[in-house]
């Protein structure tokens, strides 16, 4: 009835006996009548393995090699995968990244995709094959194996399901869709039917992981629907789309995210172009600034500070610690407790006085906020890090996102994933 | 000097730092001013535990995708030695089996090769590269991945080493080359420079597994100069080559298996066509037979005795039972202690009476010779499994092979292999 994409995570074919289960989930697809094309990641951990066993012979390892490397953790996952399936009688067919043709720049490591040859994957379908497809791969115009980088399965199952117009994209994982927030962090967090691109892309951008944003850059650009879903449940999870909603939440959800600090500069002279010289120095170093703060004058000296990710810390002191004396700064400081608490959705652009709401909302709660930013969709604050569970409770109830059910744990033992993966399927 | 192959197998490449030894004695063969194409197999026990996921999925997995599955093995190794090389700054590059040329028929999981185009190969060594080819895997005309079967990286080696016209295939592995006998049982044994193919093949098929049956069979035929040499010591191993030797011993090495089985038929009648019926029957149902010993007639019956591979025996066993009360026999058992001992020397063939001495020997030593099998170049008799190590130290003394030294304990614990490797080099 539908042809479908259906992408598996590491942790789904961790062991053979998760790749049975994914085989059986394959299985019942193809047997209520759907064409079916499965796209793998890794078994668990190989790329890690991989990537230490690549340092430990070589301390900077060059990306082609290394690209041929990592590219045979999915060729054994899809190979395995291929196996269970045939194994239960039902046809099936791997592709690597290259027989599946996934053509990508020759930017190794981390390649774009730029084409997707259908041909062999459509062929085996009208065959009544299952094609297994390897995800994270595919061939720059050379014919070198290259990798799409972290999570690059995703993008994989979402260039195929474009390459052969596939209904949806369903991105199998140990989660069961998006949700309004973090369920941990907020109990009364509610799964989402359905979100736009452009939420899902700044909910990612801002620590809800569940998608990987170059996946759904992909998705957006090519219009591929994607179906964000549990591997061990039958529940329908999130669809990912572009959606007029007929009755629209001003708010879709609530991120917060901890991987930012806050540095701030003191007592920089408040003289024109002084700012710019830090921030030009800064950007120069590759030092991705997200929120700046200039604090008001005082004796002619004022504070300035900005956020960054924690990653870039060392770029960043170096930088500052070079300007310093050039402009007469003062010293410098890093707070690593701070987080970031976004409220996200496209009713925002429609809506005026989320600003508003917010900002009363966490004044009466007596959360201080430090820093703000804002894209049409979003409006982020940078508050203490301490402060950031109860934020994101109390936003999630002022913007009327609380759910009726108060949400059970959702952090899974292996045991009990092995045991909903084995029940009754 | 020299364009030499360098093959190493699974142990020697079973970690990051024996990859790392492995590149650097693939480095000081280069810097000597040879050229030099390394071959590898996959790490450690990776083929076995790739075969067990395998097997965990499906009981029975269709040949064409377990070689996709079992050929990421050589994969990895071959990346991680070439990463290993260029981060000593020798410049490197891997070949899979498919770009190193290796086209063979397309009988999965035991393919046979029947082309290496040599091109990418000489490009990279004129490029002033070291390339590094995976072992054990090649394709078919369809262009879908082959394995040649277990050890098939050795018949690699051997064919890379015609491909590109070698002038030496150097096999190197945990021991130090052919010895007369194996050392652990007669400590008198002697390594051997020197043997032909002829004898190599005679010596392998009868348990003095070094090298690769196969591989000596294709060195033999197309002239590849085999050196059998230890991976961890810089001494001559044994050159494997078509020789004339000036100074010819009768007898080159004697070999001993314990993998055989010998099965007894009692009481056969004496009857034109019946000893026929049982072993074809046997024969029918793919039993290598490999003696066979009819004794005298008495009463108008006779016991029929063969030996087979032990491997073999549910196949005899059921064969028999089958063709029992057809010939009218009693019963028939099966003795699992016994052992085959073989001389093997080409210089048998122009030396009369070696099995008068060989029969001589052992009936003054009381070792009673159960039976007899022969070749130009091999004989070979059996005995009680009990008596075997007797019987080759008193057979390696007669034919005057004793070397003057006894030979030291040559099993190395894995510590002690990693102490070598890692010594001075």
């Amino acid at each position: 009835m539908s042809l479908i994409v259906a992408k598996f995570g590491g942790t789904s074919v961790a062991s053979p006996e998760r790749i049975k289960g994914v085989a059986r989930r394959l299985a019942a697809m193809h047997d209520a009548g759907n064409q079916v094309v499965a796209v793998v990641s890794a078994m668990g951990k190989t790329t890690d393995e991989l990537m230490g066993l690549a340092n430990a012979v070589n301390a900077d390892p060059p990306a082609r090699e290394l690209d041929r490397l990592l590219s045979t953790g999915e060729q054994v996952s899809m190979t395995l995968l291929a196996l269970a399936l045939e194994a239960m009688g039902y046809p099936a067919i791997s592709f690597t990244g290259r027989q599946a043709g996934i053509e990508t720049n020759g930017t190794h490591n981390r390649a774009k995709i730029v084409r997707v040859r259908n041909e062999r994957i459509l062929e085996a379908l009208s065959a009544g094959k299952i094609p297994v497809v390897a995800g994270f791969q595919g061939i720059d115009a050379n014919g070198d194996i290259t990798t799409l980088g972290r999570g690059g399965s995703d993008t994989t199952a979402v260039a195929v399901a474009w390459g052969i117009d596939a209904d949806v994209c369903e991105i199998y994982s140990d989660v069961d869709g998006v949700y309004t927030t973090d369920p941990r962090i907020a109990p009364r967090a509610r799964k989402l039917d359905v979100v736009t691109y452009d939420e899902m892309l700044e909910l990612s951008s801002v620590g809800a992981g569940v998608l990987q944003s170059r996946a759904v850059e992909f998705a957006k650009k090519w219009g591929v629907v994607i179906h964000s879903r549990s591997a061990f449940s039958e529940a329908e999870g999130t669809y990912v789309r572009e959606e007029s909603r007929m009755e629209q939440a001003v708010i879709t959800g609530i991120a917060h995210d901890k991987s930012e600090m806050k540095v701030t500069i003191r007592h920089v002279p408040d003289t024109t172009g002084v700012a710019a010289k830090v921030f030009t120095a800064l950007g120069e170093n590759s030092v991705n600034m997200d929120m700046i703060i200039q604090n008001t004058s005082l004796d002619g000296a004022t504070d300035i500070s900005f956020t960054c990710p924690a990653a870039d810390l060392p770029k960043a002191k170096e930088t500052i610690e070079a300007v310093l004396p050039e402009i007469g700064a003062a010293s410098y400081d890093v707070d690593e407790d701070i987080a970031k608490v976004s409220l996200v959705g496209t009713g925002m652009k429609s809506t005026p006085g989320v600003s508003a709401r917010a900002f009363r909302t966490l004044g009466e709660n007596n959360i201080n906020i430090l820093a703000i930013s804002t894209s049409p969709i979003r409006l982020s604050m940078v508050i203490e890090a301490s402060e950031a569970q109860r934020a994101v409770q109390v936003l999630h109830t002022a913007f009327e996102l609380d759910s009726e059910s108060v949400f059970e744990e959702t952090q899974l033992s292996a045991e009990e994933i092995a045991a909903k993966m084995n029940k009754g399927r």
